[in-house]
């Protein structure tokens, strides 16, 4: 196994063309930090990890431990194989974008994750105008039971990670939140970094 | 007021070019049934009505009577004037298509809502791979305190009714929901029907 582990800094994104098996470990270094999660199929980029599709799959509305995230062709492409923080992510929140932030009166060059999605995407050739729904690691948005749909504050402690295991070769991208406005992150936006454990040719033959 | 109303029939679809300020109702011909629908920007069909944004700007998982629907741009388009229905709808689960058909043990010919919209949206010049989260109306499917999300039966009577008015000029696209194998729809596959309100240009000088 190589184990890499790549530092992503405030307000930044990160992706990776990666391979089934590969994992990835995603780790909150300062505490109250979420992230957004992205993945692409890299032969077919009309097809995409999809939230939708994953809640119907899973008969679950929020992603925890053993989840199977599919594609929106129904297709499993990413494992929740490890939960090392409090339990609480979400799938239901809108990436913050640059439509976001001109009415929340933020600066015209204020970072988003759309923006990141966008942009590092266009490093392994896919092009996205808008971001599909992400997976939104540690943020802790819940559904309460009258519907009201609440942007709580997430839990994480410095430290503490989730882990991702792809069922299938991923684009995957990660886009460290720079929500500084909607005061979800307590620890304001800050660093995050990915541990990627893949697997070589050789260890196949285990 | 020019009042026009449409069949549509079970397992169909519909779709019109419509202005700001007109509206439609969606009505339940039979009683539980459920429609899938959606609305894109005429002049940028990378901009439609977004579940996932909507959500946040509303603060509320579930659609009701007052809701404002917004797009991946974060701008109005279709608000939720009048409910005549038991008020259970979504914008959670998505569309079925043609993979969960074939995950299910369908025909390979079994309708689906994705089929539809991709269809009557290229009657628009609309291009559609895959569909995005639509507004599931009169869908009675519930997230519970645990996590669990639930396609529970739909709630309609034979001539229930739902009417949005357009905040902005939109392509709209209904599918009358061919599921017949997940038992969320009581009635079974059953037609529906739109009556469409179009404000003509003398009454614009009321």
């Amino acid at each position: 196994m190589d184990n890499l582990v790549i530092p992503i800094p405030a307000r930044e994104g990160w992706s990776a063309s990666l391979k089934c098996g590969d994992t990835i470990r995603l780790i909150d270094v300062e505490g109250g930090q979420a992230a957004d999660l992205w993945a692409y199929n890299p032969a077919d980029h009309t097809e995409f990890l999809s939230a939708q599709h994953s809640r119907v799959h899973m008969g679950q509305a929020y992603p925890v431990e053993g989840w199977t995230f599919v594609t929106n062709q129904r297709r499993p492409i990413l494992e929740f194989t490890r939960d090392d923080s409090p339990g609480r992510h979400d799938c239901l929140a809108a990436a913050c974008d640059r439509f976001r932030y001109q009415i929340l009166g933020a600066d015209s060059g204020h970072a988003s994750c759309e923006d990141t999605l966008i942009r590092e995407a266009a490093t392994h050739d896919i092009h996205v105008s808008r971001a599909p729904q992400p997976f939104n690691v540690f943020a802790n948005f819940r559904v309460e039971p009258d519907g009201t749909f609440n942007l709580d504050e997430c839990l994480t402690k410095a430290g503490d990670s989730a882990t991702f295991t792809l069922l299938a070769d991923a684009v995957v991208v990660i886009s460290a939140c720079p929500q500084d406005i909607v005061g979800f992150q307590p620890g304001g936006p800050t660093s995050m970094a990915v541990e990627i454990s893949s697997r070589r040719a050789g260890d196949d033959g285990e």
